[in-house]
């Protein structure tokens, strides 16, 4: 029964009649599920709790064996955990892998990870994988679809690929879809409803969380906001259209736009940069704006106002009681943020934007393994006979 | 029950038997929930059943003496009809009205009506009344919330006083919400889970219909897409803001460039029409177009390549599986359509259109009173008790 295994992974070991009070479950419904749950493998007793008048209640907790694997794949990042009932992370993995190697050399690089997790005693075997790629999923059917930065990816069987390999359930999911449902279990969005979550990196897309969970859209790529077009006289971008919002604003473009302003000389602060690298980096910019470089401080502002014009017509839209800005170009700070909120709340009604926080992850680096776990365990409570 | 409610609602007289089976339920569970509903008055015997072989079954209706108020506010118009239980019209009233004579005025006016279909023997008492107002609802609580258009209405009680006037459940929504309820019960969207209604009148608003109804956002404004800024040097909008999507495309925009084409003499067909009226509307605008009046032609498409925009970056966001197309606007058919299906079908990502039609709405006219029925006669049977 999902919300008993839910309030023990979240809130922790619990007294039988305190979980029946706050499930609204009877006592003899309360007794058998738990019962159900024990033999399935997935509760344990937990001593007695402490007594609340009347006579002692057993404590019951999410068993202390079960784990779960965490893989969130990045354009140029393979990141996992290996967590507990409890989401705790065991053990964790970061290191650069380029996207484009294609599913073969990149899921056997996760495989391998895994079996070091294995060898060091993380797990004996795992009760569910959770794993997030950069590009459209067809969630139903565990693959990736016509992915844009995933040459060999297409509609390949990831899914039954893991689960045949680790005899356990896989649910696969986009990239922002899992920092989305990380954020909310443990970050800024914490017990928020309706909010976006928007990830700035290599590319921009959003994580769209209504109140039932995330919304995904009827093809699965609901929250590609990256194409948007933002300005019909702007740069091409990948998907072969003409200013998308990822061609204006992006760690591609920044980097593209800061390379530019240390030629021509326009920023002295990116030139000095140049000098002693091969490239330029969106962490250049945020850098150089730290230092009060003009066009560093102007470059992060234009992508911001871009960004908030989206944002704005998606306040208009959808409504949310949120938007949080996450992704490897949050690291841009609160000069982005700024320019975002200007624009947002300048553009929107009134009605829309009362109460609306726009604020940064909290959660960061880790809000992608951290919702692919909390994925992974719902997968594994639903799947219980 | 909801579903044997909803079914017999939508689908007719079924037999019991049939009944238990389409919704999967227990004989001793169906008897029980069927003696409820007649008890109640929302469900009555109707004959007996052709033979399935085996014992002869008993039909069950929707009681033939259930009435629902159906009504729609327009900017300058209010409709009604008084529907059965199968939302069959029993009674319409259509006549024109100025919202802005406020809530007094425009709901006695909704009372005068609907009395004289009781004088006519169309309903002895009202089981729901549903109704659309063309401004942001607040849903929960039953009233408009800061309505642009609608002086005099913000957080007017609307929902508590004609509960009190007509003893029974009522529902206020915004009219466009209530346009694609309708269409999804019994027009183009039938069956169809995830789309987009977009009205395009004097203003233009979008409703949002995701697998479990209408999505209304956090403050109820969810889809008001009127105010997304499409010319950041357009005209000046009636929000404050220059350049919204409703300055540049809507009934009131379309009679602004009208009269101004009919003036400086580059529209033959819109100066002949102006020399004989007072002013112009849309209908002229559709009227030269149809004559193949080159400046009417341009105004439309060049209306629909701004609607377009915005339509394909709320694809790119929200791929829905259909966008229906309505509202009085909607009159200028085939040229409006085939410019904004060529700007979302070139500007969204090939995934999220693949199979994404956009239509016209099939009820057009009655879709707001349909919905209005429908919402009506949902809030009447969750209110059994």
């Amino acid at each position: 029964m999902l919300p008993i295994l839910r309030a023990l992974r979240d809130d922790g070991p619990v007294s039988r009649a305190e979980l029946g009070d706050r499930l609204g479950l009877t006592r003899p419904r309360l007794t058998s599920e738990v019962e159900r749950l024990v033999k399935a493998g997935f509760l344990a007793e937990a001593g007695m709790a402490a007594s609340r008048g009347g006579r002692r209640s057993t404590l019951v907790a999410i068993h202390p064996r079960l784990r779960f694997a965490a893989v969130d794949l990045g354009a140029s990042s393979i990141d996992i955990e290996v967590v507990n009932g409890r989401l705790e992370p065991l053990a964790a993995y970061r290191e650069p892998a380029d996207i484009r190697q294609g599913p073969k050399a990149i899921l056997h690089r996760v495989s391998e990870l895994l079996a070091k997790a294995r060898a060091e005693g993380v797990y004996e075997r795992l009760d569910a994988v959770g794993i997030g790629v950069p590009g459209p999923v067809s969630f139903r059917d565990g693959v990736p679809v016509s992915p844009p930065i995933m040459p060999g990816w297409d509609r390949y069987p990831v899914r039954e690929l893991l689960a045949r390999e680790h005899g356990c359930p896989v649910v696969v999911d986009n990239d922002v879809n899992i920092m989305a449902v990380g954020e909310r279990h443990g970050g800024v969005a914490r017990s928020v409803d309706d909010f976006l979550f928007v990830k700035i990196g290599t590319g921009i897309g959003c994580g769209i969380h209504l109140t039932g969970g995330v919304y995904r859209g009827v093809d699965g790529c609901a929250g590609d906001i990256g194409h948007i077009q933002v300005d019909a006289s702007g740069p091409t971008c990948s998907c072969g259209n003409t200013g998308c919002l990822e061609a204006v604003f992006s760690g591609a473009a920044l980097a593209r736009d800061a390379l530019a302003a240390a030629r021509s000389g326009a920023s002295p602060a990116l030139a000095e940069r140049l000098a002693k690298a091969t490239g330029l980096t969106a962490k250049d910019v945020a850098d150089g704006a730290a230092e009060g470089d003009v066009v560093c401080i102007q470059l992060i502002r234009e992508g911001g106002r871009r960004l908030g014009g989206v944002l704005a017509a998606l306040v208009s839209f959808a409504n949310p009681s949120m938007i949080v800005i996450g992704g490897g170009l949050a690291q841009l700070g609160h000069v982005l943020l700024a320019e975002i909120r200007s624009v947002v709340y300048r553009r929107s009604l009134p009605l829309a934007t009362g109460n609306l926080p726009v604020v940064l992850s909290e959660l960061s680096g880790r809000a992608g393994v951290t919702g692919a776990a909390v994925l992974a365990s719902d997968t594994a409570f639903e799947q219980i006979p």
